[in-house]
């Protein structure tokens, strides 16, 4: 295992004493829970948003605590959910009055213990919670740790846009709502080249052949549709656009993310952008903007992800909308 | 080789077709010269500021293009000096009577070209061009592709801090003073725990065993100072950071930034970055500012540079000012 670490155990604590350390003026992190929280958090009049998974992603989602996005973010240990504690106290930190919203990935681990901290801070304080689960994945309908559809990319495009939402002072059912039609716009697909190796188990999740890729993956390295040989980045790009195109109906005014998997360098996926855009133009859709790169990551997996967001004119408009976090910033 | 490509000769043109369909609003692409051009290029009264290299470190250089940073850079083939041509249409594009500041890291490909392409437009054209050549890489004097020392991740530093200077309207001879104290101030040495392969290539441009890493390597896999077991983060941040700090005095006021080489995963960066923090902070010296992630990558290779600036209160104020770049973008 070739990684720049110190003890496996302590990766992730080591990894969030040094996301606070380099970005002070952004961040605050409670070590206990192993909680980011936006450093002015919680903001007066506005409603939480809060969300967390496994970690192993990285920039998302403590990378995306930040004005104009997360007021909160929970990290597990890799590729594990976090604990209720963690959420419970995340949802307080960011209370003011607002309500918060919980957004989380569709796997199973993530979603019993976001309902259980929601069901455990309404009973103990009275916070009003609301909860968005995210199923943008159309390799595979249940898999190995969830039922129904994984919450993939979507997500943090889904993050941008609530998140703007929330810093306008809009109320938490508006916020929600808005959150539902955004995962109900959005679809992904992803591949991998290579496997990833979880620190605490030391080899690789699973085992690729030279010669083969995974098509359909999941962030975790669950199994996707199937293994294929090696092909060009054309066909690759075909791979994962077509099954998304044939779930759902776009139109011009697509958000279009070629998301890397954290072991492919930002080179590759500008190829990858590049064949993804000339499908869609073949296609007659066009794109209104656009993300490239490592934002939701699997550790070292090499590969990439697209997910195509169905944007409105209001998502277009929060999507431009100031954020400034350590991961996506811009406008402010 | 396992790469998000499609034909390997192909490999920089596409993905200069995908930087130029993702970013249309900041950038276009000249596809003959192989020439990213801020979008608005050239800007009437400011100073051009020019880089490039070979391709494969994205995303430095084209991913510094816009407002704020470059108004231009060459892209070379991959880990290739882009050849004097490039140079010339590049100077030529971005000049509007102020003058043209270029930024060559130092190669001796690089240096050699865009020295004859200032050559070659001053005497064609009159443009007066200036010239930084960054050489901060403690770790060899004098290398494979190098007289003296390698020019690394102060570059990127340097990009926008210079950048941010010419944005304001400062004069050429400002300007290029400016870009000769960043270089001064800077520091970089670098690491790798796997090679790299170069598409045209197809292997390995070296080979590591699966117990050893590389210390002080080149952004091309150029051979470092020494092949050593593989260690904990804690003694790699100290065998990167103790030969910075034995080359140049430092105080408070650091821009610390700790760079992917393009295979490494971002939780792993914050890992060496609290190590590297906490190496400085027992040195009594402070960190004013931090940039973590791979912005001078060196195609898949896993590993990671700390490059350390000695920044004055003036080059905090232009580093802190607005940029809009792909690679880099913030406070507008």
């Amino acid at each position: 295992m070739k990684k720049l670490i110190n003890d496996p155990s302590d990766v992730v604590s080591d990894a969030l004493r040094g996301m606070e350390l380099a970005h002070p003026d952004l961040l605050r992190v409670d070590h206990e829970n192993r909680v980011v929280f936006r450093r002015d958090a919680p903001v007066q009049g506005k409603v939480g948003i809060v969300s967390g998974g496994g970690s192993g992603h990285e920039p998302m989602h403590g990378g995306f605590v930040g004005r104009g996005m997360l007021d909160a973010a929970c990290a597990g240990e890799v590729f594990t959910s976090p604990v209720p504690d963690q959420m419970q106290a995340a949802t307080a930190g960011v209370y003011s009055g607002a309500g918060v919203l919980h957004i989380v990935k569709n796997y199973t681990g993530d979603v019993m213990n976001f309902e259980m901290a929601a069901e455990l801070v309404a009973a103990e304080s009275g916070i009003e919670v609301a909860t968005v689960v995210v199923d943008d994945d159309v390799a595979v309908t249940d898999s190995l740790y969830t039922a129904g559809r994984r919450g993939v990319g979507t997500t943090v495009l889904l993050e941008k846009i609530v998140g703007a939402a929330a810093e306008e002072g809009r109320p938490l059912i508006e916020v929600a709502d808005l959150a539902k039609r955004v995962d109900d716009a959005g679809r992904s697909m992803g591949m991998a080249l290579t496997s990833c190796t979880v620190p605490a188990a030391g080899t690789p999740t699973f085992s690729l052949g030279e010669d083969e890729m995974e098509i359909g993956i999941g962030i975790h390295g669950e199994p996707g549709r199937r293994r294929v040989p090696l092909a060009p980045a054309r066909e690759v790009a075909a791979m994962l656009v077509e099954p998304i195109l044939a779930d759902r109906r776009y139109t011009d005014g697509v958000i279009c993310f070629v998301n890397g998997m954290g072991g492919t360098p930002l080179i590759e996926l500008y190829v990858v952008y590049a064949e993804v855009a000339a499908i869609l133009e073949k296609a007659g859709i066009g794109i209104a903007r656009s993300l490239v790169g490592p934002y939701m990551t699997s550790l070292e997996m090499a590969g990439c992800s697209v997910t195509l967001l169905q944007a409105d004119d209001e998502m277009l408009r929060l999507w431009d909308a100031p954020v400034v976090t350590p991961g996506l910033r811009w406008g402010a």
